[in-house]
Formats: structure tokens, sequence, C-alpha cells
């Protein structure tokens, strides 16, 4: 935390527990006896309830979008560029509410929790969650929370997905979508990358298939691969050549297969932080939920039909050089919106960011952005909060 | 091999094996003291020894380029689309040479010999080898066969830098240059996949730092991976939709972690075959040769500085749908080409199947090919063969 917090930083804040008994049926076939979600909140909520934004988060993210955890956090939550009083999502118009995903590892209920059924660790038994299961519980941690509609559900990425499930499962609960670098369904490429870091977490042998925790290990190689192959992903051809082009560590190439390359020692510090940072079930668990998603797969494939239920008006935004999830994607979700005669506004932004472009500041992202979510404050009158 | 062999095949073929006992020095700095090559030749070498043609192989492929080693052998070698009797390649016209380059694994010097100083296998303690010392040990084979100059050398990818790399260490020993879905020098984001390929193989606990043939193990996992990273970049996303799309392998999601998309299925399979058929060894020395090969380096990233050494026409061909080493890595080398004075013809064939197009048949791209190769013929007078 820097020595004066910014006066558009939403400050210290603290995650809380929401324990849920209610059983949850999900998508599997499974239920969750019972569950916890960890989250936070930003801004206040107004007397009617009317003022309240969900933030959903991608492959792995967490609650913890924006401010600081104490002095000592170096770094502020994953969007904090974004959401701040006087940020796009406006704290001081907003009430916003960050969770941690069911099946994640930041304190919501997941593969690191207990199973009450075994008294073990859940580990490789946990259930396989869809991102209609995380919309559903997600649901129920508004109910909680005294919303009955939320102003806007948004999200980036895997975010995104979720945000496009609300519009079809809970239409009278959300009042506008925003939908960034998303995709209405992986490509077979998409797939075949997630199969990779699956494999590469799987055949780890200290994976034990997924009982590391009893046996003591943790899969760090694993999960490491999995993670620069993400890496490479996340980062557009362009941005990766600026930044390390061919530069070598040293002055000489070494002729061996020790780190020679700026690029290979920066994927190879990502890899080893995230890989004992993250657990390895939960990042099995987020991928599949990535490759189940396909809301028109119901449809026979038609999209538009898929989208019939959504009400809400739409925000879609794409960054121009992501190749995880490009602009084609992005493109697809809006022509089906308007084959489905919904109110939709489309922004492809110029970037050399790739895939993460969604998660740092870009002039134009953000005007885009905080002009629909200005008009969301003007249609919903929250000026006078 | 069919029961009956096509016309247009070269039939049966026995590789040879040529061995120098001259050392060779690396660029490295080291030394080989001694080595053999395996090659296989095709057509006949003519009189006045004017019409070889070298094939230069790419990171996996193999001195096995065309025909059949035995009726029992289902598939030809690996660029038997393009050469043969009055193919692109016309073995009626050339003398076609192919090896398997100094490090490889299919019988040429490589980590699997014999170190005769330690009387083990090489193993890790294999130097790392270049593009300039493969055409270093290709120039002596050439010796050794009676060849003063080549018609052409010709490669794709990987084998499309040892041309670039012959015409201007032997540019009188060149006639032509055929340079195939190849690039310049890698891209940050093409080292990061190699980088991703070499940890997969490292870090796999039965690599045991090389040795893993004197543990008597093989590094499955690793190679595995590998394969599927390498794999996916390939083909297109375009190739990988079609043939696979969100194809299921049965009915019904199975909510785990078994194979359940097609095209797991296939990445699984392509992965598992190369693990037992390639040594790891070989690999991460063919990785290291392509993310070494920058001949602008020595020229502070001028290109065509550094290309005034060639002399030779060269033919360059990229395929619209290769991300690999785009279009625009070849139209980079062009422009260079053109910058410095060259004579250089390209086609930027349109395809759908991404880097492996250079491998297939293709109306367009076999009639740009073959029309350069029979301008070779003509310019170099070997019709009357």
């Amino acid at each position: 935390m820097p020595e004066t917090l910014p006066a558009d930083s939403v400050g210290l804040v603290t995650p809380q527990t929401a324990h849920f008994d209610d059983p949850l049926a999900l998508a599997c076939g499974k239920t969750l006896p019972a569950y916890e979600l960890v989250y936070e909140t930003y801004g206040e909520l107004n007397a009617a309830g009317s003022n309240a934004v969900l933030i959903c988060h991608a492959l792995s993210g967490n609650h913890h979008a924006a401010g600081y955890h104490g002095t000592q956090e170096r770094k502020p939550g994953w969007w904090d560029a974004h959401i701040g009083p006087g940020k796009t999502i406006d704290t001081n118009r907003f009430f916003v509410v960050s969770l941690n995903n069911l099946g994640g590892c930041h304190g919501t209920t997941g593969p690191c929790s207990i199973n009450p059924e075994t008294d073990r660790q859940w580990g490789p038994e946990f259930p396989v969650i869809t991102v209609a299961d995380w919309v559903h519980s997600q649901a129920r941690l508004a109910d909680r929370l005294g919303i009955e509609r939320f102003a806007a559900v948004i999200g980036g990425s895997l975010g995104g997905m979720q945000v496009l499930q609300w519009t079809l499962d809970y239409p009278q609960r959300i009042a506008n979508a925003v939908v960034i670098a998303a995709t209405p369904r992986l490509s077979a490429q998409n797939i075949a990358f997630n199969e990779v870091a699956r494999q590469a977490i799987r055949s780890d042998p200290d994976f034990h298939d997924g009982w590391y925790d009893e046996h003591g290990t943790l899969p760090k190689r694993g999960l490491k691969l999995a993670r620069m192959v993400g890496h490479i992903t996340y980062l557009s051809e362009h941005s990766m050549g600026a930044k390390f082009g061919r530069d070598l560590r040293s002055d000489e190439l070494n002729f061996g297969y020790d780190v020679e390359f700026q690029v290979e020692s920066y994927l190879r510090y990502q890899g080893d932080m995230f890989s004992t940072a993250f657990d390895a079930n939960t990042y099995l668990l987020m991928t599949k939920a990535l490759d189940y998603f396909d809301p028109a797969g119901a449809h026979g494939g038609d999209l538009a039909a898929a989208l019939a239920p959504a009400q809400c008006p739409f925000l879609v935004v794409s960054f121009s050089t992501d190749w995880r999830f490009a602009p084609e994607r992005s493109r697809e979700l809006v022509d089906a919106l308007v084959r489905a005669g919904k109110s939709v506004s489309y922004a492809e932004i110029d970037s050399l960011y790739g895939h993460d472009a969604f998660l740092l500041p870009d002039e134009r992202y953000q005007a885009v952005f905080s002009g629909f979510m200005k008009r969301v404050v003007r249609d919903l009158r929250l000026e006078g909060k």
C-alpha cells in the first residue's frame, strides 16, 4: 500500500464470509450440502437496494477486486484500475459486491475445504462447478445482502460468461450486463490449451490424483507449466515482443538450457509464483467451467435462440490483439444479441496488450465503459444517493 | 505401403550413413571429434553433378522425406506429397538428398549416440547445435557425395532457416533457395512456447538432468506435454475448429477430468505417440537451434545487411493461417531481400491449415513451388538428363 492512499482508492477493505446451509443442486447432478462464500463490498447500498453492482472474476481471480487488505499489501485488488470513488465503477454511486466463486481457493468453499461428510479435504472429490452454478450461488448471496436486482453485473473473460448466464437465468434480477473480453463458447483451440494445462497438473507425480495435500506435496511443476502456457495466451504477440523481444539475460548466449532470454525468465518467475499461490484442483475446476460454457449448446448451436430470455441492455467490449477470446468471438455474441432483438452496445478497443487488456487502464476503454455506467446511474436515478 | 506403389512414388528407399572423421568446430565453442550423418537420396546425380537438391528438415523431422522403408511401413516419408517422379521436386530431374541433422535421434550422431571420450551416451552433454553448424555438416555431406553446388536447397519451418543460412555461408554452393513457412528469427512468443516445452521436459522427474537412459526411464510426461503445446501451434484455430469443434467423445458431459472433447483425445494421442518415438534431449536441442537463429543479430538487427552475401534467387512461401511463423515474418524476410537487391519471388498461400500447411498438398502452393522448380530445371539445363 502506498504511504498515502490515492483519493480514488476504496482504501482498506475486509473480506466477509456468508454461510449457506440450504443445499445447492449443481449442474453435474451432485448437491453441495452447505457452503461459504467469501466476498468484499465497496461503497454503500442505498435504501432502495437499487445501486448494487456484482463483479464476476476470471480463471485465477478472487473476491479482492479493489483496495487493500492491509498496509503491508504491495498491490491493490485485481480491478482497482476500474473500481473506486470517481472511477469507472464509481463507489460513490454504486454498492459493489465481489466474491470468490465456489470451487475457489481464496476462502470460498472449494477443493481445499473440509467435506463435512468425510471430515477430510474435498480435494479432487469437490464437484465440478459450472458457470450456471456460480450464478445460482451469486443470486443467493444477493438475497442475503438484500439485493433484489443488480444495477449491473460485470465481468471480464470467464467473468463475462457469468454475466451472460445472469441475463439468461435471472433476467428480472439484472438491470444491465457488461461482458468484457469474453466468448459465448470456447473454441477447439481454447479447449486444447486448457487440456495442456490440465495434463501438466494431472501428470505431475506430486498431484497424487488430486490428494496432494494428504501426501504433503504440491504439484508445483504442473501448476507452473499450466500458468506459463496460460500466460502466453493472455499476452499479445506484440506486447511480448515489445516487453522482451529477443533480449538476453546476459551479454552472451550460454549454449545451454539455463534461462537465457528475458522472456524465459519472466515466464518461469510467473509460473513459480503461481505454483505455490494457487490450488491445483481449483485450477482444473475453473478450466472445466470454461470448457463447458455454451448456452447455445442446448439450442442446437443457435445463440440468438439461447439469448431469448435476456431482457437488459448489454455492453460488450473486446480488444483488438486479444487472441484468447478474439474480437470475432465478441462479434458473434453481439450479432446474436441483435438477431434476438436485444439492446447492445459494442466497442472493439485498439490495444496492444492482448487478453490482459481488460484488466488495464486504457483511455477509450474507460470512456466507453464509464459512459455506459453513467447511463446506468442516470436510468436508475442513482445520482441523488 | 499400399499394395501397388503409386507411379509418382520414389518407392522403396534405404537410408545410408556417412561417417566423418574430420572434427567439426561448433558455434558453441566445442568440437565434435567425429560424427555420422544418416541420409536418403531419391533420383540420380547427373554426370555434371548439377542436379542435386538438398532437403532440410524441421524440428521433429528426419531424413525419411519420401517413399517407403519397407512394405510394412504404413505412411510414406514426411514430404512425399512434394517429392517423387513428376512431383514438385521431380526425381526424374533432380537428385534429392535428405539427411537427419546432427543432434537428431534417427541415426545421425546425437544425444543418443556414444560419446567416444566417455564410452557412455552423450545424453545432455551433447553440444548445443546451431543452424550454421547444420549447414556446415551438410556442406561436408555434399563434398562426400560429389556435389559442388546444389541446384536448390529447400526447407520448411526450421528447415527454411537452414536454407537461409546456406545462402549466407555458402553462396557459391547454392543455385536457388526455397524458404517455406519460416522466419528470419523467433519472436518472444515463439521462444516462450519453446521454453514451456523445455520446462515440461526438464521438470519431468524421469528426465534425470538428461540421463534418463542411464536411469532406465523416459521423460514421457514432459515430452508428451511439449508435443501437445507444439501441436496447437502447428494447427490453425480454424483447422482445429473444423476438425473437432466442441464435439464430445460420448453423448454426455462427464463432469470429470477424463478425456471428454474430441480435441483432447486427439492431442493426448499425438502426445503419447511422440513421447516414446522421439528423444527428449534432441527435442531440447532443436528448440534451442530455433531460438538462436538470428542472422540479423550480428548486424544490429539489420536483416538486409545480414543478407548481403546471398547470391541466388529465392522463393519464399507463407500460409495465411500460419500463426507460428505468420506471413508477416516471411514478408520481413522478403522486404529485406528486396532492400538487399536480391532476386526473390514471394507467395502467400491462402490455407486453412496453419503452419502444417507446408507439409500438405495445395493447388496454388504446388503451382508456385513447381513453377519455381521448373525454372530451376530450365536455367540449369537439366531437361536432357
